[in-house]
């Protein structure tokens, strides 16, 4: 139902049922052609099993009805890929049957098919991670000098601008980057470990064949099988948590820069889109909604990744089911997240004039310290900051500008001219090292 | 593709896309209907507007890929509605269609929608849960003799009964139905507010319109809308959350009991189900299993709807977002595990020989308390200690059984008789009060 | 650290080391009462041992060091109570100590223990949200016809009330006050079962031993021992949850409320409390960051809570220890949220005349609707729609308030006259049912 | 209470309420150094900050007190730090004092205080996880050759040895370090910003000042400030996370090998820990349980780190807030995990002659596989399957070893000798390649 708005539908099809029996089908056909490559099966049957290994060769609607017989998908899996013969009259096959899934685990199977199947994904997530990363540099660069109002704990602080705004979300997610590359090279492995991990049915040369199976569909090849050691999902999905804890924190600025008593920023309109007919002044924030909610509904599911690294002996009761949906939600909704970033930071519109008004919606006051600071020179910190302190009430009580305020003073108007006091309010004064920072940022895309 | 081993197929049904849709026209049809008896807008309208709301009417692709537009289902949904006229030929329907979603919004619907349809899926948990209780008495009742280990920490400690076992098992499934019966009474509650909650749209009687809008949904009516107050779906997640972690804990105690060297309990064996062709003697706790994933999975997921809460003014951004699928999980994975919890009580296989022969696998050790506590009468408590305390360690040393150990003690016999060292051994004598807890939970049925 | 900041003083105080281990004294103190209630021991016997339950007695620094060796805290309690005599020279002691903790196990100390602590803690939260009801409700009376504008996905929306919209809060506060109180009627148990839970140790009145124990505790006796059954300490964890997650959504609302831009509504301001000596237009939202820092806490907690319900055979293995320190953050936390809601809604302040002004920031467009409706009588829907769509374009695009636009078409002077024109922007005008709703939830204080 | 089960007492005392204010000082301290090195600030005056900021100088009652007027720990620090100078009359203090804290905002200080805090609890941490990694090498070397038998979802399945169950283990805790020292070279990172993050209280080299802050705290220094950026806090947090699973298969192991009736292995007990002396037979696995609870434990926690991720412009309401305490707990819950594999491992027991028994308990059936494949050669895939298979179902029956039942079978003594027959029924024979997966880890070591 929701497809479009939570997911991405190119990652959500990687994981539709008959995309995750190919890989599955791409794992026993592999499987099989490493063993011919030691010799262990015939080449004969190896050519015969893939071409077999095709989903239209699968009854689905049978096979999803018995994975309840063995609580996996394997079992049903391979028995239909042994009877398959009559039906397809491939010459050798009777002969090739009895090699398809030799000497491996229905976990051999699952584990290596997810594998494939979070790594096809998370090429996907990189692609759109970069163009959330040029999207932000554009912007970066566009308002490098736009100025607006810093805000802590949603009150005005001081004045920034909206390129460094954007420069610290570049940050995050140029780390967040970095994480994904690191588990394209470091996390995705190959499983071939038969009944309890040690491949007693490949005694002569097994771990070759490992290293064969992993070569053919590119994955690592590890010391040993993990079955029951599950830190390199876990840690795909923590990495993938970080990413979308990176990104809503762009969209909680963006949502929160969108309210109408803001109105500095907004998702970009398509037709049609986060518009109201009754409400024409409104500007629902779609994409912060979907990234919002997905930010929310993320971590857990990665607890749940943590929690299930608790498991027994060679293969888990429970544990390892726990995982499977849990790390294709993870990875979906992760996707889904980047996908609405892309499209959220994709001609972001900024509203420059009512960030300059926004600036001055306390009437001075944000720039109180700055007087503070120019005074402190001349007349001594003390008797500045209670100077400033009593002309701050001042001006809110009469609702007037602080500089109005100050310009009556006479103490100040002997120690600062018009142009000094002037300078004090000028948000372009109170950016501080912006430039800098944007600068750091950049140099690391 | 998991359908029928974490989730129960009749449930999962009523969350499809067609079923979901179906519940909102279901809401469309129902509001025009108590708008009609209130005078708001014209019976013919009304009738028109029911006659419309059906699943056949609804290009379903086109509401899917609209979904992103507006962050939700109505929108898209409402605009099908009152634009089908010219392909419907219904003559009334130029008229009818100003009224249909007349007042409501978006949030109204899904809302609604979301009760109805989590109601129908709790009916039938509720169906299941009676089951399981129907199997649990019958097991308490033919196992009420039945002798077995007790064990804490995993180590065998006293004998019970495996009717008390039972009845511990029973004892909470009926604090969970009794939680699910009070939920059906309390928290299904229908949505009405428009806007911004307060029905500016029907400002002469909306509350009586919410009213009659209940009414004919047949779910309870708020004192104002809820748009922001989530308390009513968490406690739905929270007691469904609950109930899953009923059921997992007799998984947890089928699948230690399946265990190859413990062997006391099995699943019921279906046909090809839990079985192994290669491994003859394993049978796989696939039940188990599928209820201990889910009670991973389900309280993550119940964290979400209790983070949810934090919704901000009169619609949220993002977290009311973030409960839709997340609630449709629990309830289908809680759903699935009350399926599994079904086809794991009935008939469970009770190896009672197997019972007895694990509680004499210490050689008598369990019972060491009974003969310090015979002895103590007689010898005094202190002394009476320290002597079994030696027989044990001579009884683990010699690997003997302390009772062979024991017989060889002048001090033993001289106080005493076989027969009284006999009866410390029978584990029949150790039960405590099985019967009469039993009888107190039996009471509660 | 935060004991003042995210918690409650008196609440933690319950659970330090010391009233922890006097919680437990308690337990034991009882047992032997109500076992020299029913002869099991000599009634000398339990005066003894109440005497000797004190917490001057323990050598706390010992009990700690020893909770290691068995896991728990009973086990060296026990040993310490049992080896007091010399040190105390209670006269009958050498002859009571045997029946000290007599055939109960480590649990039911822990559990019972626990029991009475999360209960005194859970009176305290009743109190405090007891005081947030009132507060709540005497701001509902004082601002019954506060205009202010509501708000969806963080846009304005149209005109309620702030007693609307604390009636919001307060109709969530009593539903959570409504669960506290049926927990505080039904979940609070003794646990009483001896080493498996069949009380072997007491096979006469064993049962009515526990209901005495309950009745001297002034807690409910099961209907059998729970070691392993937890339902009812998770439901005080989901309970106190949904608490948590209903005092998140008022600080929500306030902390947006706060933001510089919007400055409608305010935490009291206190001594020192939320200023900025530097920044003085600051009013830093300290209660409400407590809350949302608390709401973000409190659900991963009572996740763990429902997870924990797995548990192994008769006594859990690991499951039982991960709720002890877990429960008592979700109390600690819970309560200190309330706390600060005490704090928060004490003299919140309200900025009416802002709210009034905010009404208008749109200049107008909020009410675009109305003008709709206005004229549709007149010159028919969709000709009213065009025209007020038009109108609202013209009136962004030359910054002009919508009423004066509307005011220079011909079209509508002839239809609508100046007052009534006016009307139709007046935020009175728009707020519905407010007071029916208000009014719904005040009779349910 | 729990310091000595759950907790590290080493790493509890780096979360001491002085120890925090400690580091918050250390920050204060260097900071002051920084700016001197670049002139900011006179060296006197650096000097004398230095001279100040010690815990003995700190009023902690007050400090704790005074957390709630600002919500947090450095407001009221400075200003205690600030008027010192009359107590301690530290002669040019009144002139410093004004330097302390320069241009700093508290989060800065909170951070950087919690970077070296959790940095020195990572280090310890990593001694222990050594430590843990010599005592795994030390058992696979021990028990290269010991036999067990493998089990998959609790059922036996083949033969492994204990050697190789130890290499699986090891191999994750081998990658755990890995990412411990990658987050130790990478995450921790000083924290300054100023009060929006851009230093404009140091424009003319605030980035340098930054970097010598991060020389003299040997932190990392980061391109720009990332009050509002949390991954590396939360990187940190999965990373731990990652850990505590990792451990928590280790001891779901060894609790499920310590059960009654498997026995096959141990925590090694210490004077009084984990014994019960009513009942002898008793070895609770208490490493096991405290190991289990936090592994339940952490990954909820794990979850607020990544929630928290979803901050709000330039200081987060609340999100930061619930970072705290839940970052510390995690540290402290898996240095705790870490301490308790040190005791667990170190010493395990191995009842290997336990282990060769239980291999026999299915008698025979364990190996009906390798005399199918046996007979497969002789006389047909087929064939050989379906004599075996009802060997295994007649020995089943007759509770008679397989072995027997197959010598009794024409068919199996015509084509396998008796020696043959035997050489399928050793363990030895059934080990696949552990040997080569043991040197595959011990590698990585």
């Amino acid at each position: 139902m929701y497809e479009n708005l939570f997911y991405d539908k190119k990652v959500n099809a990687l994981f539709s049922n008959e995309a995750t029996v190919t890989y599955m089908l791409q794992f026993e056909a592999a499987l099989a052609q490493a063993q011919a490559q030691y010799g262990l099966i015939p080449q004969d049957a190896a050519d015969a099993i893939t071409e077999i290994c095709k989903i239209e060769n699968i009854d689905m609607a049978k096979l999803i009805e018995d994975v309840r017989l063995g609580a996996n998908v394997p079992i049903p899996l391979v028995k239909q890929l042994t009877t398959l013969n009559p039906k397809l009259k491939i010459q050798n096959f009777l002969e090739a049957n009895k090699y398809v899934h030799f000497g491996a685990t229905s976990q051999d199977v699952v584990d290596t098919a997810l594998m494939l199947q979070v790594r096809d994904a998370v090429e996907i997530i990189v692609i759109n991670v970069n163009i959330v990363i040029n999207q932000l540099v554009f912007l970066i660069k566009e308002h490098q000098n736009t100025l607006m109002i810093g805000r802590s704990f949603m009150q005005q602080a001081k004045p920034i601008t909206f390129g460094f705004k954007v420069a610290t979300w570049l940050d995050g997610v140029l780390r967040a980057k970095k994480r994904l590359l690191y588990i394209l090279e470091e996390n995705f492995t190959v499983q071939l470990g038969g009944a309890v991990g040690h491949l007693s049915s490949m005694p002569k040369n097994g771990f070759e064949i490992a290293q064969a199976l992993g070569d053919i569909l590119k994955l690592n090849t590890p010391p040993l099988s993990w079955h029951t050691q599950r830190d390199r999902f876990v840690e795909i999905a923590t990495t993938l948590g970080i990413l979308t804890g990176t990104l809503s924190k762009i969209a909680k600025d963006v949502s929160l820069l969108m309210q109408t008593e803001i109105a500095e920023v907004f998702e970009p309109s398509g037709a049609g889109k986060g518009g109201s007919s009754t409400m024409p002044h409104k500007r629902n924030p779609v994409s912060c909604m979907a990234i919002l909610a997905n930010a929310q509904r993320v971590p857990p599911l990665v607890s749940t990744m943590l929690l299930s690294m608790t498991q027994d002996h060679e293969r888990a009761t429970g544990a390892w089911h726990a995982e499977w949906e849990t790390l294709s939600d993870i990875v979906k909704l992760s996707a889904g997240t980047v996908k609405q970033a892309v499209e959220m930071t994709n001609g972001l519109e900024v509203n420059t004039e009512q960030m300059l008004k926004n600036i001055d919606c306390t009437e001075g006051l944000i720039f109180a310290e700055n007087v503070s600071l120019a005074l402190s020179s001349k007349i001594g910190k003390a008797a500045a900051h209670e100077l400033v302190e009593n002309a701050c009430k001042t001006a809110v009580l009469n609702k007037k500008h602080l500089k109005s305020v100050l310009r009556e003073d006479n103490i100040v108007t002997e120690h600062l001219s018009d142009k000094e006091l002037k300078t004090c309010f000028k948000p372009e004064n109170s950016i501080g090292l912006c430039n800098v920072f944007i600068d750091n940022v950049l140099k690391n895309v």
